[in-house]
């Protein structure tokens, strides 16, 4: 277990290093680098670029064929965090601990610095030096895909027309895979498609992917009621106030535990039908029911 | 005159067809959907598409090879405005004669609108059969940068930044370069890529779109003066009104005429470099600085 830990905070440091140096490397206007670095270099579990290249690393292939596609989905991410703290929609003035970026920068430059980290994520995939033309219109594809109307953006259309609203437990699922699953799909597909995994071996990623996607979801929702501030870098109980649907109002705190361990365990099962070293996912897939924030 | 006013208005329809019938295609929340078609059916010139197209038919290629990269630009182009409308940008409530995005869905769903269009623009290019991977390779790293920190966003920073202060000459051709001018330049260079045009072509057509896109932005300072409210389906003086810098401010009326012109004499020059059939482009340059909306 240390030496996992000790393998999240080397990869979370290479994927903040990389972006960070990406940005640095703009030729932008200054308030517009400063509120992109702002939220970016605010901290976060960056698990979507680990389990990208954790996959890469399982194939044992070089991490750094994927490390640009990773720091894009993180790019993608994040710009979703920023537009949905926005006044009009969750109207959230913490995130992690530190203010918005609306609540430091405003309104207008916290959407244009959304709308600037989306848009570099594409540059950062096709500028790419060590990915050949197919794989970068693989990973793109994946990743507009997964973070367009039919995914994450059309997620979160789901997640605010829900609000106030007693919601099907497949109402939920719906608007979970679109708005957290589908990215967290996209990260694992990217690692597949940068080390040349063949079409068997993406499905089983793919399926494997789903399931974290879910239990990882679930999780939130349990933490949202056991968790502390302090350790969220959010008030808690906010799922409540907000007259929110989760899996623990479904379920029952208990039921909602059942199910989230259910889905790590079909996780595994779709992992172990890759013939890699597959390890390191397997711990992640452990850590994401774990976790404390 | 009459066939080129023919040639814009098919051009016109191919393009918001195909526009129209990729978002009917989406698999996504009715509300979104409703929200994308409604803007991008809004009206408009059309121009950057139609630039794209009009390139390859210079080059005597199959227009339908651009079709999806001409209408990702317009997606893309069609988002900056929905963004740009925002009450915490220029707070606009009518584009093109009818209510902007967020005055008819409300802004949580005008901005999730906007970045929909921005990530589909991606997905509209990667899935395009036309092209082969290092075309839309290429199409996307142009895409992204002109429209990125660097470009396009960068530009609504620095005119955010700039109002209600005295700019210089400089500093309002680097805000439209950034804003206006470098789309315009990928339009036109997304029909060279597409239409495999040599490195010095390319070349070309680039410093022909930079000509016309500043004189794109001076007959829009001038409409913003000389133009009627029916004709461009906004309210004119609005410049004034918000005390914008602008190039009749700068160089009086009849010195801005005669620098828009200048501009288009100097676009036209490198077109002539190119030895293809480009009576179209030069009447489109032509067409930029006689429209009256």
């Amino acid at each position: 277990m240390i030496a996992f830990e000790q393998y999240l905070r080397d990869k979370k440091k290479i994927v903040e290093d990389r972006m960070i140096n990406y940005l640095n490397g703009l030729n932008a206007p200054a308030t517009l680098k400063e509120s992109m670095l702002y939220s970016i270099s605010a901290g976060g579990k960056r698990l979507r670029p680990i389990l990208a290249l954790a996959v890469v690393e399982s194939f044992q292939k070089d991490p750094q064929t994927v490390l640009d596609a990773a720091c894009a989905i993180e790019f993608v991410h994040t710009y979703s965090l920023i537009h949905d703290d926005l006044p009009s929609m969750d109207n959230d003035d913490y995130r992690r601990g530190k203010p918005t970026s609306h609540k430091v920068f405003g309104e207008a430059q916290a959407i244009l610095a959304g709308d600037a980290l989306l848009t570099e994520s594409i540059a950062l995939i096709t500028d790419n030096k060590y990915l050949d033309a197919d794989q970068k219109v693989r990973l793109l594809s994946v990743l507009s895909r997964a973070a367009g109307a039919e995914g994450m953006v059309g997620g979160q259309v789901e997640d605010l027309e829900g609000e106030n609203k007693d919601l099907s437990f497949k109402d939920l699922e719906s608007i979970h895979e679109k708005k957290t699953g589908k990215m967290l799909e996209c990260s694992v597909l990217s690692g597949g498609i940068a080390a040349g995994a063949s079409e068997e071996e993406l499905l089983s990623l793919q399926l494997y992917a789903q399931h974290i996607g879910i239990a990882f979801q679930i999780q939130d929702d349990i933490l949202d009621i056991t968790g502390s501030q302090a350790q969220l870098g959010k008030p808690i109980g906010s799922d409540e106030a907000n007259h929110k649907t989760t899996y623990p109002k479904l379920l029952g705190l208990e039921g909602a535990q059942k199910e989230m361990e259910n889905h790590i365990e079909i996780s595994l099962e779709h992992l172990g039908k890759i013939n890699r070293n597959t390890g390191i996912l397997a711990s992640i897939a452990d850590y994401i029911i774990k976790r404390n924030h």
